[in-house]
């Protein structure tokens, strides 16, 4: 297909176009929906300030809205031969209308058409982000209120430190997502910022409204100056990746957790058989693959920053075709962070907590700081009691019975807050839903 | 010296210590005033549940008062035979309290004291950050409006573009800023919660009151769960990293436009000779080094969310060593992004903007669009022009008079709406900073 | 289909097995034909050391030989439903052979099948890379003796600094691409150690003989301990990638100045119209898409390595299901950085040099130093020289005839040493490619 | 001190000084007697072709060699008011000598100077890692050989797997130093090229004789390139990063996997207790920080080379100042990887193993695999032997004596093959170190 701004007959080059385009239609497909959407407003705009005329503009939105019709309902194909969706459906409108048709890219640029394409879509992926990990949150809540009597070791330095509960362990990841959730809700502020009429980086001449495509495209403001507007491509990628990363962090330590817990030398947690994998060659092996395969994905997804800063970095300001990139960085990255989320909503429900551990022998130095504070009870200082209670563990004369540990404050086994931790996290999830 | 917690005399050997104290104590000596007020706060505290009495808080108050103050008059020491500055203010007050001393750490951990003061200490940071941000950007906003009239070439693909303006270019960096700052403001909400009482991440069996030292330290809220309250250690750490990252990406990026428009090819701006520096063997040189070292220093800071996910990724839950280092690598960072900003806040008043540079010959095409623009205006469509102004390029007839542009739309040229960009920061900044 | 290993009938979930076998069928197939060699070697050891007899191996063989036909001609499809490839054959076998095809994975794990398969083609890709990398030196080397007379200037810190050439220009990426050819052959070396018999990563109590495997697969040697045969998975790509990480450092530094030097603000060089694209908005462009995506391309290579440390740091020793994930990371990189080298072959020929570009005033104080230079022949010492020099340039009276520069030295503007930078790279390459 | 190429007397601002210089004085030490080594070859140089009297480089040489003498005895300060080592350097000379002394820096610049030095620092650096790393080689193929009967259970996906032993685990991290050191003497050989005389990158048209500092300095051969030769500051420390990057991954993984040993659920080494630390709160305590600190610090030095891409990607081909940086990132990682090659060199040699680990019921499924080679060996196949065995573990009837395991193939327990990879290791370490 010759490219809608082709100035003559010479075919740019198949190698270079092959090139150039590289994997971008794959990843055109989520955005055309929101590229309608942009120039049904876009087009509403035009006729509101008198660019265009209003019929034009009702006989341009009205196939846009059969495009978008036909998006929803899957029966939209990307043509192989457009350069890009933004071209195809300039098209289509061209196809249908003429003359008219051309109109719609007044006071326009690719560029800040896929800037604004991009934005719509990572709101709406923010959004699913947010309502799987609220499903995960609600998961572990629950489950840390179920488990809040069986008792865990506590680990320092992988070494055994003090008592440690489910409750503790499924509220603290709860509660890790709470914080996730805060910077995805300010990502999802900084994005949510209108760039439609910065064209190609330098605004335009025409008189266009921005307030109006602000408002009608739903966004809480917008990118005022047309350069910055530019400079948000790569950096609004860059910033959820960030968000993103954040929650990855968590999600893959709660994974290395589960695979570490797994293991016959600790033995504190089972799935059911479905949920473990066999070996090629080891007939007794129940592997936790999954988990272990959360956590190499939630790695990917921690250096996504990173590989997003590598490709823009160090370039001055203004469009450049890097950017293109992005797309193929972050949204790969996005389709794996929901599923392992997904995932989790999926297998963590069935994980099965085993009752009684700290009974075994190689636990009851869990107790040491116990004793001491019973010591100090007792009308000791905490250095004197520390070097008492280290002695007897020095000539292998220390015991403690289990009995009922006590702790009470804010946060502790016997304390979880959980509802607490539950407020917070539904007023911020309300906010980013909603 | 001996360690306060060591049980007997067989001291550790010197080059394990050596190995593992490492740099900490260098950075230790900007921790100790926020371990001072967090041991005053907890003191307060273990008097109100009545785990000390009063006569005893109001000692160990006093002491600390005493060490608060030599640390604000600069007269404090850290003693380099200490362990830590956590050791080192037990120690004193043990010398001079005795046994009333050796309670100072009950009911806590070192865990949860390095937290809270590394805490505090990057709260105060954020505002300090926040607070230079602050000048730069009115000092960016300063320039835009008094240049908002200098044309400059807009440039994409590093191509000869369209129009644009000392005032989009000012304004633009202004603008970044913004988003810059509201991501660092959600990281101040995620690091101001409380971690004190977590102990070593299992909280304790004594029935203290966190939501006192919550209030006494002045916190927002908390971190609950005692699991978590140790996870936020690195975690903190990183989550600062990413918005500092993001702030240093903006200057890093206006840095390279200043060594780009410095350079002969451009010669766009200029600055006087004691903001440039000279060559060894070209007597003709005035380099632009101090923006080298800018972006430079910006690509350094850009780095270290990705080493603090190096240091920290793949660690189940529970405090490690690791996360010691945490110190060095993001301290030097912040104390570099504040000196980034320091030398562009003093240098950047004095640039010279230069006058007439589209007159040049080579910037007679920014005007392609313009043309086309008149063209639309005259009823051509829009992909009619483009076609039009194409052949005229071709043959070499484009001609094109600068005359007034027009752009009047938001965020354009004639509209830099700088008042509102203002308004949006101003009332984020006093948020941070109130 | 049933796993091949699977103990009874009891489908493994539908949506964990999607969730583990992600995209790795896509990037098995080219694991295919290496899988069937290492089947075929390991078949003639069994037999050698008696642990199958000659009759089964000859027959397994003969199965194998076919697959291997199959996939070299095209006609042999991954089953979707096969668990992965190393599975799929091994049921050919047994469909083909029944019992004796259940003899193929004697004293064999998929882990080291895998390791294996991954080693023989990274060693193919590396001899691709090498090979594509001398098309390029070679075109470099022969662009700067075709233009070593053709004057460039010199920049250092963004600023005019002293005369360079084309000839220096293109020279210097070739000699470049010598010193990143020497890291790829010392990985090449590293790589080229066979681990088939290390098995899950402990070695096989079968008497199996690793000499045999090693030298009828081509190896130069083993990785003689099994524990660190499987420790390679993860370390052989990420050194590979460091490799590739390099390359792509040149190319990316190569695609930057042409992206610079196409500017018209440099105008150095151009293209045909072909190897450039044309704007959506702007008529008058001729963008240089192709450089800057081999420059943002070569940016996602040098992001390669760090994905991979990411991936696998902070893991103890013995295989986990997160390496899985390296053939996704690292497999579509290489295929990006051929691809970057094949339209560098392709494009690059067909560049433009501007004669006479030194000519413009802007350039003359290029010469400052040859003017330092002359007065030093003339008898004064080099910094009085400077000075008297410097003083000229601050009064505005500075003036040099370009004349004929006179470099001699090895490696200036008239004396380029091609030859031997060509004898030392063909040297290296005979090496990798041999 | 007034910069010796300073043009006049107006001083280069304070702060901007400050700024610029950062930490490079204490860099710079390091570099010092590698800068006069390099101007003793210049100047040499100088006087063979010419450019200055023989009796003028006796002179200059004879200063140098006291300079150099006062380095290595201790006796030499950096002159903290001096731009830097060279400039030092340089005005001593001419403090001495005069106008002879200003002849030093014909034909030189400073790009060329610091380029030479920090090559020259780099390559000693490469020896003494070299150094430390066999040390550390040799002591791991003792401890293999020590102790290659002592059993230990191996792990696949953290689970119970194979038989191991501490033979194949310290041999595996022994063979692992082999791959990092091939990877160390690639690098050594690229930054092995003479740098000198390519000035400030662009060559110099005084008739140098750069084979003469070659030889005379000892260097392999030459960066030929002028432009090149440039080039290489930045890609040579983002090389020797990538290969210390490679080590530290084998040191941090042996680290981790003693800190997972250490740990009370594995309990399979212990140190005696100075090589452990304590609690602050938890008497019992025998933390493992050394370890935790030799992984945290290699994973920050397998932060190093996305740094230093970070740091130079997207710069176009002529020196930037941003390099300056390269010796803040890499020089201290250098320090530390050395550290933590001391410490393991220090600390592991105390290890002490567990005899009769295996004998725990619960590493009884480790021999699942032998029982099915005994199986076939009795003339099951594979995969029916499989079956079998994976029946019995399900019913729980699986039992199995250890009696002797008969591994004998190449890098098994029963066949280390310590000798072959010690011969390897030993021949490559002497290339480097001789």
């Amino acid at each position: 297909m010759k490219k809608i701004w082709q100035k003559d007959d010479l075919a740019t080059n198949i190698l270079v176009n092959q090139f150039t385009v590289g994997k971008d239609l794959d990843f055109d497909e989520r955005l055309a929906k929101y590229d309608v959407k942009g120039s049904m407003a876009h087009c509403k705009m035009l006729a509101e300030v008198g660019i265009i005329s209003n019929e034009e503009s009702v006989q341009m939105t009205s196939v846009l809205s059969m495009i978008l019709e036909d998006i929803e309902n899957g029966s939209f194909e990307i043509d192989k031969e457009a350069e890009d969706i933004h071209s195809q459906i300039e098209a289509i409108l061209i196809e249908k209308l003429g003359d008219t048709g051309k109109k719609i890219h007044t006071a326009r640029s690719r560029n800040d058409q896929v800037l604004l394409d991009i934005k719509l879509y990572l709101l709406d992926e923010i959004r699913e982000i947010a309502s799987l990990t609220d499903e995960f949150f609600q998961l572990l809540i629950g489950l840390a209120e179920q488990h809040k009597n069986v008792l865990l070791p506590g680990y320092t330095h992988l070494q055994i430190a003090m008592p440690s509960s489910f409750g503790l362990w499924f509220g603290a990841y709860a509660e890790a997502l709470l914080d996730d959730v805060e910077m995805l809700f300010s990502v999802k502020n900084i994005i949510n910022k209108n760039p439609l009429g910065s064209a190609a980086g330098y605004g335009s001449s025409f008189p266009i409204d921005r307030e109006s495509t602000t408002y009608n495209l739903g966004f809480q403001t917008m990118n005022y100056n047309a350069v910055y507007a530019q400079m948000t491509r790569g950096k609004s990628e860059k910033m959820l990746a960030m968000a993103m990363a954040t929650l990855a962090g968590t999600l893959g330590k709660f994974a290395y957790d589960v695979c570490l817990y797994l293991s016959q030398n600790f033995d504190f947690i089972s799935f059911p058989k479905e949920f473990t994998t066999g070996s090629s060659i080891m007939p007794h092996k129940k592997n936790p693959d999954i988990f272990e395969l959360v956590r190499a994905r939630c790695n990917r997804i921690q250096a996504l920053p990173n590989e997003l800063i590598l490709l823009t970095n160090n370039l001055p300001s203004g469009y450049h075709r890097d950017v293109q990139l992005t797309k193929e960085i972050l949204f790969p990255g996005i389709d794996s962070l929901k599923e392992c989320l997904e995932i989790l909503n999926y297998t963590v429900p069935n994980i099965k907590v085993r009752n009684g551990i700290l009974e075994e022998g190689k636990y009851k130095y869990l107790f040491s700081v116990e004793k001491i504070n019973e010591e100090i009870k007792k009308g000791s200082s905490f250095r004197d009691a520390y070097i008492k209670v280290g002695r007897e563990i020095e000539n292998d004369e220390f015991e403690f019975e289990i009995g009922n540990l006590s702790q009470t404050h804010q946060g502790s086994i016997g304390n979880l807050c959980l509802d607490k931790v539950s407020y917070q996290f539904n007023k911020l999830k309300s906010k980013i839903l909603g």
